[in-house]
């Protein structure tokens, strides 16, 4: 038996095989097609897991599941992709699109944050652990939570919005519509505000020097290697965000009570430098004193195609 | 088969007989024994437990369990209180402690709040669905949280802690070290604080007349009396204050989409007058759009004895 993971994103499709041994001995990537037809991506996934069968040799009738990731929200039970906004996917019957080039094999559609989530609990940081947290650091938070190995998807099973969560009322303005979210001050986006903010206000600082005075040019990486090597406008920017994410933590250990939190996303490529202060807070704010560890995550970019090929063993 | 449930508070310990019918059929209290020995404390419970026996004509063969409801965090293997600060129990072997006196019968030991939200869910508001929020509104804030009929303690089982999720980041200070828990806006004591600083800037206001300007006589009643009668800066207060519950309410939907979200205690007397506002809060920010419904709490003042005497039905 073998599983078939394919991570929908808004750049591209990846897909992959996860053998019965959870290693992904295979994958491949098309573009995904925007050609205002969400039918042309069904096509693009079909032709992306034709080719894996071939190449690997591999039988239709011994895949264990086709799992799909997409970036949005899922009605369970209809196997149905409610709103995928990059993927222009809206109501939209994914897995019976996707499962009728391939009879009798079983599709299964999850959330990318939980996709990911799913591939540390089996092949990542939390092996070992019944539950973990995972927050994905990137344009906006991705979260996926595992609680006694089981992926949690609320009590409607509207899904696991935890970027949406409130961390400061009132403040900077959401994507949601809300206000404050823990998206809005702990993503690489929020970090990036911040910093071109703090350069526009200090032009004698390396940031804005680095970025030869366009604030456009300062990203996540630039704000951390400036406040790396000391310069004082972006240690305190960086200060400020890791002390939001430490908050974020906090309120994850007072909640959901992990064994385990991971971080991934670019933000955490250097571990110690984001987890640290993190550490640090926790330690001195979470109510929990015997609160989870953190740890970077480990999937990296094969996340959501590993979590996708592990949703039969949830279901 | 019946079963004993007992609510140990600060001020008093109170214990009743639930029946197999889920009804409370007979309850007596006594004051909590401040005596600096903890072990008083079993002695009163033992005696409430016995008056209700003989009262009762009930066989001690006959219970399903004796359970107890505390202020406080528990070691839910070992059945021992870590800390109940207003009980002065630390790290406290409650179960093994009133079982020496009834043989043969199970104890069970539970947070109080969540013994609450299991009153709701087998005799109140929670009634007829598998998950459901109880934000208990007092001195603090008490959450207690079924999942798929079960009580959400958390990952590393350390308990449930909604209030001390933080809302405002650098915030008020709350009792628990952090600055701008739920705990800190949302309770009743945060309401009178903003009302006595509001009041006190305010001398020509209704709150400060009513309080013939002493400070102290202001409390949540008062603030929600001159709110409701038109009072401008009461009203601004109570405004400020049900944005506060409607954010907390809107961070509990991103997390845990629950079916129903009730409110208790003291503020939640007059239904309405604090559920509209959240609701309207919650229409306009909720992250899921047909999220939770909010209602009042059922079980008041008897909450705890019968969560306390439902735990054999979570075990």
């Amino acid at each position: 038996m073998y599983s078939i993971g394919i991570d929908i994103g808004g750049s591209k499709i990846a897909a992959g095989v996860v053998s019965e041994e959870q290693k992904l001995v295979s994958k491949k990537s098309l573009p995904f097609p925007h050609t205002g037809n969400p039918l042309d991506s069904i096509r693009t996934i079909q032709t992306l897991i034709d080719g894996l069968l071939s190449e690997n040799r591999l039988k239709l009738e011994d895949a264990a599941c086709i799992g799909l990731a997409v970036p949005g929200s899922i009605d369970y039970d209809r196997g149905v992709v409610i709103n995928a906004y990059n993927l222009d996917y809206h109501d939209f019957p994914l897995c019976k699109l996707v499962g009728e080039h391939f009879p009798g094999v079983t599709v299964y559609v999850e959330n990318d944050a939980n996709a990911a989530a799913l591939a540390e609990y089996y092949c990542g940081a939390f092996r070992g652990y019944s539950s973990g947290l995972l927050i994905t650091i990137g344009t906006g938070i991705g979260g996926g939570l595992v609680m006694d190995g089981k992926l949690f998807i609320g009590g409607k099973k509207n899904g696991f919005e935890f970027g949406h969560a409130v961390l400061v009322f009132g403040g900077e303005p959401c994507t949601c519509g809300q206000r404050g979210c823990i998206e809005s001050y702990c993503s690489a986006a929020a970090l990036v505000r911040e910093g071109r903010k703090a350069a526009s206000a200090h032009h004698e600082s390396a940031m804005y020097k680095r970025a030869q005075g366009e604030l456009t040019r300062i990203n996540a990486k630039l704000v951390m290697d400036c406040a790396r090597e000391g310069d004082e406008v972006a240690s305190a920017i960086y200060k400020q965000y890791t002390d939001y994410l430490g908050a974020t933590a906090c309120t994850a250990i007072a909640l959901f009570d992990p064994e385990i939190i991971a971080f991934g996303g670019g933000v955490s490529n250097d571990g110690e430098f984001l987890l640290s202060p993190i550490r640090e807070y926790a330690r001195q704010y979470a109510f929990f004193k015997n609160h989870a560890k953190f740890v970077t995550a480990e999937m990296k970019n094969d996340a959501g195609i590993v979590g996708a090929a592990m949703l039969h063993l949830q279901r």
